[in-house]
Parts: C-alpha cells; sequence; structure tokens
C-alpha cells in the first residue's frame, strides 16, 4: 500500500506508463478474486467498502425494478424480503426504500437466529425482485444456509435476484461460487485484517453485468460503469493481500480459532459463571455458530460498564450494539431471537483472530470473571 | 496514513481506546474542513471519492423530490439543471435520473465554456429542485461564477438546492462559505496530491442536515448518517494534511503555475506553434481560465498517439479523453463549446503542479514540437 502512496500513483484510467502500472495492480486484483469465485474478471466490482457493496446490490437491484414498475403502468409494486438480524448495512438499506411504494419485509428468526422458513415462503410473491440474506450473522455468528434459501427462493420465483452479504463470511467459511444460485456476494477488505475503505460486489450470476442492477455511484464508468470514481491500487492490492493471506491458512486458522472459543467456554463453565445456581452469563451464540464470533450476556449488567472493564484488564470487545453518532441503539439481532431486553442490553461481542493465543483467551476469562465480581459488589445485589 | 495501517487500526466507531484514537484523527481532519468552508463539523460529510459525493448531492436531492413527489399526486415532476460541460460524475448522474421521470436539462454553454444565461434563466422553472454546475471546468480550466449563477438561480427560484463540483477548484481558487448562496460542495483528496479513495460532501447549508437531502449509502450511520460504512482514518487524515500542506501556499503555488503557464504559452508562440501560416497548435482553455488546466489541440493528428510521443519524450499528459472500460469516448466539453470534431479529438490536457518547474515547461514544448514535426512527416500531409 506504502508503493502505492508514494511511488506509483498514478490514476489507473490514465494511459500513461504511471497510470497503467497502477491498472495493472487493480488488474491482479481482480483476477485473484475472481479465481475464487470462479468467475470472470469483469464479474468483481470493487467498493469503497462492505456497506456500499450491500447498498449496490439492493439498490442496484430496486431501482431497475422501479424504473421497470413506472414503465409498466398497473404492475405491482417491486417486493423485497430480507431478515431481522441483518448487518445495518443491508436492514437499514432495505427499510429506506418503503417510501418508494416498495414492499419490504423482514423475515422473522428462531431462537438459533435462522430463517423462519414457512413465514419466508409465505412471503416469496411473485412480485418479489430480491431477496437478501446474510451468510454469517455479525452479532452471535450463526451461520444461514444462503445456498439452500437461495434454491428454496429460486423455486418459487425464479426471476428473483438473491444477495448474500458475506462481510463475516468471507476467507472463515465456504462462499458460493458461479454455479450457485446465489447472484450476488458483498465482502469487506477491514474484515479479514486488510484495510479499512475497499470492499467488493461479486456478480456470480453474469447475466447481471447486462441486466437487472443498476450503478449506484455514476461518472467515469470505472469497475465496469457500476462503480464510478478514482480507484485506489493502494486499498485494491492490500485487500488483494489480505485475502491471500487469509485464505492460504483458512483451515489451520478455522482450528486454531476453535480451540480458544473451546478453551474459552471450558474455562467459564470451569469458573462456574456458565452453569449452576451462581452462574452470571449466558452464551447468546447458538451452538453451530462459527468460532470467531461469540456473544455474552451479563443480565442486569450494561455492557457499556462491563466493556470498559475488560479493557482495563487489556480486553476489548465490543458492545454488541451499533454506537454511531453517538445514539446508542440496541441491536436488533438479539431481540429478533426472542430475547429479552436484559440480555440484548447486556450483551458484549468478542470476536478472536488468528493473532489470539491460549494466554490471550485465560486472560479473558479471568478479567470477565474479576468484572462481573466488581459490578456484583459496585451494584450492590441490583445485578441478578 | 502509515501509522493508522499499522499501528493505530481501530474501527472509528469502536468505543474502546484503539477505536477512539481513530476517531480522535476524524474529528480533527473534520474540525479543519469545517473551518475552511466556516461550518460547523457536522457539516462536512466524508465520502469514497469526488464522485461519490457529487453522487449523493444529486441522487440524495433527486430521491428526496421523487418520494415527496410521490407523496403528492398531481404535483410536477422535479427538475434538475447542470450544465454540457461538467464531468462525468454529475453529467452522467443527472442523466441517469430521467427514467424515474425527473425533468433532465443540460444549460448549453459558449464558446469560452461559460453558461448561456438566457438558457439558464428560461429552464429555471418552479419544479427546478437542484441545480448542479461546476465551480472549475476539468478539461479547458475555465472559472464558473458559481456564487453569481446560485443568487440567479435562487431569485427566479428560492426553494432549489444549488451544488457545485468544486473537485479542479479546492485548493486553486477562493471555495464558498456557509454565507454562500450555494447549499453543496464537492471535493476530492487526489486532486491536490492527497490519496485516492476519498472525498467530500461540505453542506454550506446546514439545513439540508435535517431535510432536503437523502443519504446515498445506508447502514451503520457514519457522518451523521449521511454516508454509512466504516470511515479510513488513514484516508481522511491523509486528505487533511494534503488539504492543510496546499492551502498554506496556495497564494505562491497560483503564481508558480501562472508563470509556468505563461511560459509555456510563450515558448509555443516562439517556435510559431500558436500563430502564423504554419501554427500547427489551438490553444482551447479560455483567457481566464486557472493556470494549471490547458488543453490544446493539435487539429489532424489524434490525442493519442501525440501523447504516446511525449510519453515518450518525458511528458506526461491526458488525452481529454475518458478511457474508462476501454471504450474512448470524445469528452463533450470540447464541442459543447462548439469545437469541430478535428478539434476535439485531437485534444490533450496538461496539468501544472507545484512540483513542475521552468526546465519542466522547456521539455514540455520542445517535446511538443518535435511530436508535431514528427507526426507531419509521418502522416505524410495528411494531417492540417
Amino acid at each position: 500500500m506504502s508503493q502505492f502512496a508514494t511511488e506509483e500513483y498514478g490514476n489507473p484510467s490514465s494511459s500513461h506508463h504511471y497510470g497503467q502500472q497502477a491498472a495493472k495492480a487493480i488488474k491482479e486484483a481482480r483476477a485473484y478474486f475472481a479465481d475464487i469465485y470462479k468467475v470472470s474478471p469483469d464479474q468483481i466490482i470493487f467498493t469503497g467498502s462492505g456497506s456500499e457493496a450491500d447498498n449496490l446490490a439492493i439498490y442496484g437491484v430496486a431501482m431497475d425494478a422501479l424504473i421497470k414498475q413506472k414503465a409498466n403502468p398497473g404492475s405491482p409494486p417491486p417486493r423485497i424480503l430480507t431478515t431481522a438480524i441483518e448487518h445495518a448495512a443491508v436492514r437499514k438499506t432495505v427499510q429506506s426504500l418503503a417510501p418508494f411504494g416498495i414492499e419490504v419485509h423482514f423475515v422473522p428468526v428462531d431462537e438459533n437466529a435462522q430463517v423462519n422458513r414457512d413465514r419466508f415462503l409465505e412471503l416469496l410473491t411473485p412480485n418479489t425482485v430480491l431477496v437478501s440474506i446474510q451468510q454469517v450473522n455479525n452479532i452471535v455468528g450463526s451461520q444461514l444456509p444462503v445456498e439452500d434459501l437461495a434454491k428454496l427462493a429460486k423455486q418459487k420465483v425464479p426471476t428473483l435476484i438473491f444477495h448474500t452479504d458475506a462481510v463475516q463470511a468471507f476467507c472463515k467459511v465456504k462462499q458460493p461460487t458461479a454455479s450457485s444460485e446465489i447472484d450476488l456476494v458483498s465482502v469487506s477488505a477491514h474484515k479479514i485484517q486488510g484495510p479499512k475503505g475497499v470492499g467488493a460486489l461479486i456478480v456470480l450470476n453474469k447475466k447481471l453485468l447486462k441486466q437487472g442492477i443498476r450503478p449506484l455511484i455514476w461518472g467515469g464508468e470505472q469497475e465496469g460503469g457500476f462503480r464510478s470514481g478514482t480507484q485506489s491500487p493502494g486499498l485494491i492490492s492490500g485487500f488483494h493481500i489480505a485475502a491471500k493471506s487469509c485464505l492460504e491458512k483458512i483451515e489451520a486458522t478455522r482450528n486454531q480459532i476453535s480451540s480458544l472459543r473451546d478453551r474459552f467456554r471450558t474455562l467459564l463453565t470451569e469458573k462456574s459463571l456458565l452453569s449452576g445456581p451462581k452462574s452470571k452469563v449466558r452464551w447468546n451464540s447458538p451452538s453451530d455458530a462459527v468460532p470467531h464470533i461469540v456473544s455474552l450476556s451479563v443480565p442486569g449488567y450494561p455492557s457499556g460498564p462491563l466493556a470498559k472493564l475488560l479493557e482495563e484488564r487489556g480486553c476489548l470487545v465490543s458492545t454488541g450494539s451499533a454506537c454511531s453518532s453517538h445514539k446508542m441503539e440496541p441491536d436488533p439481532v438479539l431481540s429478533s431471537m426472542g430475547l429479552p431486553p436484559e440480555i440484548s442490553q447486556s450483551a458484549i461481542r468478542i470476536s478472536f483472530s488468528s493473532e489470539n493465543t491460549p494466554q490471550d483467551v485465560d486472560t479473558l476469562a479471568q478479567a470477565l470473571d474479576e468484572s462481573i465480581r466488581l459490578m456484583t459488589d459496585l451494584l450492590g445485589g441490583r445485578g441478578r
């Protein structure tokens, strides 16, 4: 990345040597991702974030459908289905389409953060143009069977487009490829130790390059016309290298992280935190969750102060709340799973990475135990 | 930027120490730009490019107007005015709104790339919701009197929103501030020697933070909810430092570049390239153009090979053509100025920066002279 900031700083759209040098790095990255997804290079659209990739998929399909509806007066309004547990980049984006008259439905999930199939089938009407379902949930780590759900959806409505937000899944679980019923996949670099500021939308269904999806950002027609704006060869190369580095050791990392997660769970059990009469902690992640995401609640103890106490003990966790623009908003995932407010408001999310060691896990278990004791003393029994 | 890639890599939305460290860098950058434009920090929206800033302004206003129209059946369709010489990020974005029933009009320009005011006034109807006019043209460098045009427009239609694409103007000419009739300003980092992958939309009219413009990218509600997606503290800091470095020496740079441009023109005159019976070169930039952009044509000689010959002589110029996705498309600016195809198809754009020296200009003038002689020999009189 440094090289592209200081030496090879050409604009990849320029035809001169510096430009072509920059374009070459992007071409190599595009070929790498095309190879992973078994598609041609023009099916990789680099964006400025995973959120932008999600928005390109959703607005791209929705606006195309809206224009078609306008051209055919009397045709029913387009319908979009998504789940109640999507990341805000899908959830709020889909919701934002309602004022255009688009029918927006959030399919409910069960206590394991899995789609309610009966309700899903009911909501799949012939005017459904898009279904967007995440591959891995970002709060509890549940793995959604997107391949099956896409097949199911297309059996009922063959014309619909199926998008999956794979931001939390890429480099962790198997990715759909060109032969899949899934049409569009969003990924992001900074969730795989790459740079912030770059993501991609993978167009698995090549037909969509011709019709069915409109650009989100218009202009100089970079990225096959789907995402205008001067590309950053540094960011795109950074994404390329991060993906390569992750995928080369994906099996080893999965085993390593599974064993860290299991060690953590064992330690909490040993400390009588997870079960027994004095247990304080609820393990929110379902049993088949990916190992790198663990959601825990300490019911009755607010997550913010708990995260602060853990940080003082060297452990950085997130509070499972979208905390943007200083408005604290409890994340809807846990309540959608049917969990009561005392659980969702006390949830923390722990992320394990290949950089973590068993000692880190010991530190975390110890820190959690200490922090809960401290809070119990402070709250004087007001906590559960 | 390196520091944020290797050490301070927290997510600026995270509440822990690493996150807050990253958030601080963004806060400082935001305060810096707010100070330049005499607005409050929440009026600075960082984006992933200048193109995205343009799209946020245009789609943001257009989609808001479209929803209002839908809520008021029988109301006239929204109208958007722009000029025939905008950058593609404005031109194609405005054009893309036509299928939604939005009335899209391109105001013609004269031979100096200035807006035809009579036609502009005629096109300003009460249903006009947005006017988008660039501050400096990116191909010929003409300076458009956007302050005057905004006043004129609002005298006739007080409710409209006025946007200016200042990507080529920022750090070169005086920027509008909060007291201006201009409401929205787009800028980009990589045009001021900053990083690729970051731009900003400056909301000069604070009322627009409450209503009148919708987000382009939805999700985690970063950037006051107007641009979701994890921000890159490195890119935003890079933009901050680039702007600071440019603005500190803006007067000196302007004088330096004016003198480079004048030297170049003098040299071409001395070589009898610009006037006289054997003159080959047409100087396309109007006399009041900014000094850093010069458009030249060598009528009858295609711009691509000419640029290649100049590159072989150490001079990198652009061909004045948007050359994206390998489709050569002559830029509409020169033809909009009334110039015939033999001039627009042979145009090259020369950009002078503070890194250039008088010796560079001598090299360029010499290279241009040599290249034209060579092409004349090769074309055997088929060129003019």
